[in-house]
């Protein structure tokens, strides 16, 4: 799981180089963990639903049925040999299963001869230290059989065992090409929580923005806008690759499937477009946030040039008269005080007149 | 009905997650409400019409005619239970129901076996508030019939009911299809009266923005683009959504409608374009802004820098002879303090020609 | 004929709201006038030529000719009664009648089953207001036949009408669609005048831009860019509408006339290229506008740190030694006075020592 | 010839109204001159070679050859009746011969029933001026001959001629499309020439850039951006219409002579990838010359703020005790002075030690 | 090799004339050197791999197997007739030999009739210089033999060498195309490779941004930026290029070699992808930097006019009860010292208030 904190680009975001290694030998491209991977193997049809952990691909063997819909979920990919005899027990190309491990991949799909593959990202807000995570979720189609490769041990799709167990709805009679769709529905559902808590902490900082600016507030939209950057890169090309998996002339994908993924479409394209409004409300914040601080620098400049276009002249006609010299004629006078304070105000309004004119005052 | 407040992102621009929930099941997601929805059944051809309010949809079944084209339109989506009775009387698609309830839907058109179904925005202008609401409009074509949904009742299609009362012009005997495209053009016309008041709006700035511009003025830029972004998005997707009906290869559609929504269609790209009209005029307002802005500082810091520049060194000499030295000669002078005098002219007067030649003044 | 006055958005770019009337229905949208609209007609082949001024669209049968050319020129919308008439005695559609009374469109072009309609803008710079003034011109192209629509009596097509009278050219000879091209052309030609002129008050900004940029400088980019987005909005469809027109498959089209209609293409891609060229201008003086000004301010400044960093410590010296402490032994030094203004003189060298390392000076 | 100054827009990028006359009259429209144009004559095959200097175009008659191919080149378009003479000779379209006497064309190519037409624009650095001018070429292609016609005699096609006599290279018997590639390689040779000088331009100003930005290096960068632009409007349809060439299906092109327009289309992409290359790099300039002057100002400000934080309030201290009261107590206390300058010190470290911690300091 | 240093263009962005010399005529455009080329052969086959240093081209004749994939590998370009002779031997057409020896080539792919020629830029990051170095290298495919060209010995391809020795994977038997994919595959590799770099590099920026952007930091984000626009020149056409490859419908290319290309293509993809971030990340910070900016200057500005305001006027004050006129009534009075000084006291408060009420506190 690629963690998006402030200042780390998330890996999928950066590239990785494996020179030197030969295209389609497998190596795991990411964070190592030490845990053993979950394999967990569900068999359903209309009437039954088997749920097991396996403890190695060889157990697969026992539970294969020829008349139910296999789902196997592996959850951690730092165990390549792992997922090597998935690979040979599911005839795999060398390519799929090094993107597999590769979880610095984009969100693509691609067709081999008996099986879909579908890379997409999915997306999760950590409240606690306010930043998207994000982690690859592989998906290999076949016939009859749904492979799902991921990170680490998620709940995002604990509403769909519930319904393989309980029966209800569409699920246990809609074949493995609906499970997938079912699978990427789910991912993009979790977009939508994500949205609403970014689009919250927005409206907040529209909020805040009118009431007070600071330091802070520029760093906060920064950050923001970072992580839009994150997010928009993580969802944008799933747009493709859902159009992708529509028009797929593929003996996998069933008709009656086609009308959910159009749904599905429209679900993303639901995301991108609030992940552009979120963009353009940011960037709109930032130029009206220029503009603000442009005029309150003006502002306050004025009034600094108000003070010192009154005083600095009238403290130097202060001066003029505190100078010692002997001979000052003026320092002699019955009315000069009275006379000096009366030039003062006279400079002073005048001043103050040919500010109002400028419209300074 | 979803209130454009500023500070408040719109709800259709947000996204609205129902994670957990089976596709297809319906829940209604937007503001609750406790009214009990209206729905209003019209059904006639050239030579009847006949106007009911239902109490429920069962009694749908007694006012069905085949000779008639039939339009029934609810006021209200908070009813899950009566939008299911619907698309079980009417025989629709559970994913359509599940859109219908959904306000937050974006404008998409999508064809059904034997419906066509049209989402769009509504937008409305509240002058009290100087605000533009939104709301979603669903409308389903069934053959000779036409289902309308509405977030609340609003006054739009007064006109349309009037004409189909007095029977004037084409609507009582242009087709279910025919009726579809009145409800849209009445839609983008009201799109129209919107953009007639934000273009108001905008002339006014525009004259306060020559006038004084201040703070309060730069609010009401950002305020402007932000309403004028969730209008662009509100508006831009209809232009794909009539261009797609104009291309339906569908039996719902007549030829002799189609000229009509190119006409509908010519009307949303004016208003799209007027738009964008809008937000060049507020960008640029918003460039000038920012170079008067930068002008004006410039002009206010070059009057404090004068100042300064001709009375700071002119009152350091004036301190100098202000200092109570016992052995200062100058101070004894017969000719001292006129020649003090002259020396602050001189320097002031180099000063002011230095600050002549820099062009400052 | 709509004004492009600064603080006023041409009408065609706003939107006008014809909310609840029938679609068809005959309106005029735009300024009202009394004045009776003008109506001539012409009538002309290759021998002959026929120029007579209608008082009412009754006439028009007495000079109808079955081998001749018609070309009636309308200049004059408000009497939608006559607009009905022309309607009715061409047999126009209700929906091309109504486009041709709003003057608010947009430049299209839309084909009927017998004949082509064409909107377009014709621009006219005013040099008294200094403003661009936008006339709505509408064309109908029937068999052998063109009505031409424009909101006010101008002078942009006298020298067709002189080229008609003369038979110079190949206008008697040329057909109808051959008269359109000439229309659009003349229309076009119109661009060029008005682009040069605006061209021309460019380079005059340049200039001013170089000698001394002040505020209504800025006012006058500003203006200038709202002028240019107005004149684009009006010129960038046409684009598309004359392309469209050369690619019509219609039989009112001649063959011949294609390679005039590319002419006139070129010629619209050159003034739109011209007004590409003028935004970019616009767009360069106005960064580089912002980076002087920058420059400047920061010039400014460093004269007043320079002056203030200077003479404020000095000063301060000054104002130590005008205490008048009863105490100070530094006053009574027979040198006091003298090592005071060495100290200064040190200070103020110091402190230009250090502006100098900083290169400020 | 059109000559890039600053602050001219070049002709070709602005537009001339030819209001009033008609469709393919013949008139010149640029700058007049009164030398007699020159017309050379090659006329050439693989074995012979043959090249006059015509008086007039009655001339050509005499050195036509069916068996080789000519060239005609004119120097010179101010002479509109020896344009109509080519024509006539020729068999030239009208509009294809006004275009040639318009120098304010777009690059463009248009196919003629037996004619080849291609409008470029030729781009020449004057080093002594510094700046870029602009001359119009153009080409017809016919059966066996090719004409071009320049504003001005140029050297840009010496080395051509050079070829032509010595016989070397593919030159003489590539046949008239051969030529023609020819004449446009050199073009867009001359461009990549000017890009080659802008580029070492732009190398300098980085430097410049650098070491030290005034009024004058913004002024560098807005003349090179503006000249950017005219650059950029005269190749980047040179694009197209290369493309164009290559894919037109005439006889008067040979199949072999594709390969060698493919290599100028690459040329000229080159040569638009260098001028955005450059446009970006200006653009990058900009946009960090106002974050530099920015901090600049920010830095500028800061000293002038220590300066007047630490003195101001210390000089009014010193201002206190300059005042003559009668009745001030602390002037005559013994340790007055040295209090009231340990005062002033703690007040002014109190000072610095805040702007630390501000870390202004 | 072309340095991509600081202030220097690198030559494949600039671009360099041949003006005068023949299209297809051979020089070499680049840094010159004196250093033999190397020319290394190796011939392959499923069984057998033979790799010989050949000191001329002649020598190939003696190397030439029928039943072996070739593979000519030349480091260095600058003895053009070398790479003469090597046209000769494997009947190269003349515009490519050019191609290969203009090492100012953008990334293309051409079709000849018996050839595939592919050029492309290598990246290495010079970690002393902390800069990327361009190189080019040019791929010839022909049946059964790949030519590849490089501008200095490298060490990019010495996996691929390693593979070939000890005959692992797939290498040795893929033919020829799988060979030229897997030089265009490490190519990309080093790409990836660099991107770390540069992302690193942007890291660590990003983290400085928030400790303290300086002068010089304003400078790495431009150096960065300049650095990026190279790049991603560099990149960013290969992305056709490689599409183009997977689309050939060339005898050259086996169709088993299509899933390895599509595979590049998605590293390219990232890559291209990889560079956008970079950018964006580098425009949100130089964004961000003028708003923290523009904040800082009012902050400054804020603190020198409270200052001002407060001390200004008080100052003035003093200066008022230090002038020395005989008859000033207050310097005479008992409480006239400690009047003043609540006087000023009450002024300072004042302003104190006034600027509080004006959040400027």
């Amino acid at each position: 799981m690629t963690k998006v904190r402030s200042r780390r680009i998330p890996s999928f975001l950066k590239t990785v180089s494996t020179h030197g290694s030969s295209p389609g030998s497998l190596k795991h491209v990411g964070e190592k963990k030490t845990t053993k991977p979950h394999i967990t193997l569900w068999t359903y049809n209309e009437k039954t639903v088997e749920e097991v952990e396996l403890q190695s691909i060889e157990e697969y063997g026992k539970h294969k049925r020829k008349d139910a819909v296999c789902w196997m979920n592996i959850d951690g990919l730092h165990d390549a040999h792992l997922i090597e005899a998935v690979g040979k027990e599911f005839n795999l190309h060398s390519l799929l299963l090094e993107d597999i491990l590769n979880t610095t991949q984009h969100p693509k799909i691609e067709e081999y001869d008996d099986a879909i593959f579908v890379v997409v990202k999915m997306l999760h807000f950590d409240e606690k230290h306010d930043h998207v995570f994000v982690e690859q979720l592989s998906l290999v189609l076949k016939e009859n059989c749904v492979l799902s490769f991921q990170e680490e041990p998620q709940d995002y799709f604990d509403h769909i065992r519930d319904r393989l167990r309980s029966g209800m709805g569409k699920l246990r009679s809609g074949g493995a090409d609906y499970l997938v769709y079912r699978l990427l529905d789910s991912t993009v559902d979790a977009y939508f929580t994500v949205l609403e808590q970014l689009g919250e902490t927005i409206e907040d900082m529209e909020q805040q923005f009118i009431e007070n600016p600071d330091d802070a507030f520029i760093g906060s939209i920064y950050d923001m806008r970072r992580e839009m950057l994150f997010v928009r890169k993580a969802i944008y090309p799933l747009r493709d690759v859902v159009l992708q998996i529509q028009q797929l002339a593929s003996p996998l994908m069933q008709e009656s499937t086609r009308p959910f993924l159009r749904d599905a479409y429209d679900h993303i394209i639901q995301s991108t477009e609030t992940v552009d409004t979120f963009r353009d409300l940011l960037g709109n914040m930032l130029d009206n946030y220029l503009s603000i601080m442009s005029h309150r620098t003006n502002d306050v400049m004025k009034v600094l040039t108000i003070i010192a276009t009154i005083f600095i002249p009238l403290t130097f006609i202060a001066g003029v008269y505190g100078m010692n010299f002997r001979h000052m004629p003026e320092l002699q006078w019955e009315w000069g005080y009275p006379a000096v304070l009366c030039v003062m105000a006279a400079v002073g309004l005048g001043m103050l007149l040919w500010l109002k004119k400028r419209k300074w005052l």
